[in-house]
């Protein structure tokens, strides 16, 4: 039997050292101590300006819903490492904190919080892993999506990724991601059934060499699908494969069915896009559509950008964001009792106290971030950070994913040119408040007006 | 609420072009046509030399269960593209085929089959996409793990990557995949309960930064946990906090608790650990253990080997494979109605036939691998596919987690020097058949003694 994660065991999807915390704030009478927790990505990828908030419902929900089922405790107890007491506890836990979160699709910048969980120590660190692991994972992909949307510009981008992903789970929540971050469609049939989202796809190679000839492959394929026949050309020759396909599309077209688009998918894409557009215009079909993939990602996309190619599949590099796979996500404890925390280990900063960021636009265009601490006053912008959960339930209900992905386009529209380049680094527009700069010195940090790195500037470790 | 894959939804871990073929292939009456598909890996990633092959029961394990719900259904007929009485064949479909698969713990090279998958055609392609998922994610990752074995030697290596994997089931996975391929723990505690892999672990930043003193955190941590204590100890300073712990080990002993080693999880890690060893020597804590994370991978594990590490941590690198976050993985047809297929297009070849591997050791050292057709003669070695499904039945119990890495402990030993290098390429002892050479010269493909690229020399697309 295969094991799945559910409901009933994500709480396990912990770092031991979680629980054993917890256990030891127990015994030493820490439990209940107010406590607050934030996730922030510490620094970007090269390459990498900005990121897009994903995977915060997800994190909400599992918060929510978050129980050591009595397995789960007679396991831990087989561990011989926790007292009856601790046990006691986990199995009456349930998360009683509050959560502060930015929207999904939220366009953010490295250090600036994601989400904020505040709650008694036990309760609030003892999420750590779960929550980064689902908010780090799918901001990853819906930030690689946004790049390839860039790319893209107006022609049409669906996620074909779904056999390289870290798995079945991994190529559901990428598949969320990928159209939040910006993509139009998926490949994946179960993200079409779970998110609703439009799903597409033709044929593989394998069905052209199951046929006794590409012709026979392609008529048998169109009067399958009268509205949806899409041919892939490239499985012996793809410009002799795109006069098949014109033949194929004219014999179809005295059944009264017409062909919607040739598929490339290996070779010198540009190239063959150009001849294969050629043989379809001449054979008389302007109107077949060409559509790539093969081994795509926002460079080699944004290099056909004059090519008449329509649309792009892009697989591997968008399911496993092939340039960083990872996220240098964080969480962090940043207030104890009411007052701040920093470590100070090397090359590790992070912010001190419970935040806010107050984003200030222009004529539609974003203007500057500023990271504060909470309940500041006089700042200009609009706060990133809303109540999400109360008392351990969620007090928002969820957004439609066709409202996420609006807020992701129109913050990657917001962006200076400079961070919407996909081969180099820019400037966040990002300065820390007055009063959070002084914190962070009086702590033993830098100022951010000190020589040495910027923000977001060093690479991922 | 979180939407999870599960056995009920796994039909549907699908692309698209799954279904629309097996649709078209009903109606062309195709559908039970004897395919025979293998599911290999094209080339490896640069620096790799070989994988460790896993996720193979897990993919037996989905294909035996593989079935359409009633909501699938429903979804489906509601795409409005599928008829009725395809949506009935689904309604109804199980796999009854035959499958042949390599053990888990494998050790093998590009081009080699994993699983091949013989029945219809339309059983035999329907699952694909889930097959490559499950596979070729598990086998990333067991084969990254083998390199970090490889760097660490005879040091304990700890899975601690769940917060940076692709998910929580990508995280599950990779913990499982990572033991079999070398790690001894995990510190991802559902991973212990699924798989029995041992957890570890011991605490973060936040719990010294939760007492008033790193001194307090250490001695609460080390009541709590009188026969595990570790303690994390760059939070501030890291040979200062090297002192501090020392003298919490001093003060526990007096209560007859021995700690059992430090953490270090930032800076010059081999600077730190000499200094940090010398401090517990002088100390006379000759026996506390020093272990060492934080953005570790195998190359940097490979430069520690000088130093009084005893131990590593290794995460983001480990469960994301970050060298190379994807496998060029493929599932093919090589065969219908008893006829070889080999698909020709520009750069991706892929061997023709059924095929069978045989592999010769001498003195337990892998002497060389033959590709070769499935039914040839005469060829000296063991095969390496054997019969795992028969009817759409598994006809071989799964094996224990620790047989399989005993396995792939073995056949990473066994491996030539040249291929247990971590930093280039060396040339694999494989060769096809001269029965399968023919064929794939007869197909239109060259041979492997033309000039061109090795087998698994051109790059990850």
């Amino acid at each position: 039997m295969t094991a799945w994660v559910d409901d009933a065991s994500v709480a396990l999807v912990a770092d031991l050292y979680e629980l054993t915390m917890a256990a030891a704030y127990l015994e030493g009478g820490l439990d209940e101590t107010p406590a607050v927790f934030e996730v922030s990505v510490r620094s970007l990828p090269p390459e990498r300006n900005f990121l897009v908030a994903a995977g915060i419902e997800d994190s909400l929900s599992s918060l929510e819903s978050f129980r050591f089922d009595p397995g789960s405790i007679d396991y831990l107890a087989s561990l011989g490492r926790f007292d009856e007491a601790f046990l006691d506890v986990l199995a009456g836990f349930r998360f009683g904190g509050e959560v502060r979160a930015v929207r999904e699709g939220t366009v953010l910048f490295a250090q600036e919080p994601l989400l904020q969980v505040s709650g008694g120590l036990l309760e609030s660190q003892i999420a750590e892993t779960l929550l980064l692991t689902t908010a780090g994972f799918q901001t990853l992909i819906a930030s690689k999506a946004a790049r390839v949307r860039i790319a893209a510009g107006e022609r049409s981008v669906a996620d074909f990724g779904a056999r390289r992903a870290h798995g079945p789970d991994a190529a559901l929540k990428a598949a969320r991601a990928a159209f939040a971050g910006g993509a139009n469609a998926t490949s994946l049939v179960l993200a079409g059934r779970t998110y609703g989202i439009p799903v597409t796809g033709t044929m593989a190679h394998s069905y052209v060499l199951g046929h006794s000839s590409e012709f026979d492959a392609f008529v048998a394929y169109g009067r399958a699908f009268p509205r949806d026949a899409v041919f892939l050309i490239d499985t012996f020759d793809t410009v002799e494969g795109a006069r098949v396909a014109a033949r194929a599309a004219g014999a179809l077209a005295e059944e009264g069915i017409e062909v919607q688009a040739v598929r490339l998918d290996s070779g010198d894409l540009g190239d063959l896009a150009r001849r294969v557009r050629d043989v379809l215009d001449d054979a008389g079909f302007p109107g077949i559509r060409i559509l790539a993939s093969g081994g795509l990602d926002e460079h080699s996309i944004s290099a056909l950008r004059e090519s008449p190619i329509d649309g792009f599949g892009v697989g591997t590099q968008l399911t496993t964001s092939g340039d960083a796979p990872a996220l240098e996500i964080v969480y962090k404890l940043v207030e104890q009792r009411g007052a701040p925390r920093m470590k100070t280990s090397t090359g590790k900063l992070t912010l001190p106290g419970r935040k806010q960021v107050y984003r200030r636009t222009r004529e539609g265009r974003l203007a500057g971030d500023t990271i504060a601490l909470a309940g500041e006053t006089g700042l200009a912008g609009v706060p990133l950070l809303e109540t999400a959960m109360e008392d351990g339930r969620t007090v928002r209900p969820p957004e439609l994913l066709g409202t996420i992905r609006d807020r992701a386009l129109a913050g990657i529209a917001s962006l200076p040119d400079e961070l919407r380049r996909l081969d180099r680094r820019g400037t966040p527009p990002v300065r820390r408040s007055e009063r959070l700069d002084a914190l962070v010195v009086e702590l033993g940090g830098p100022s951010q007006d000190d020589p040495g790195p910027p923000i977001g500037g060093e690479p991922l470790d």
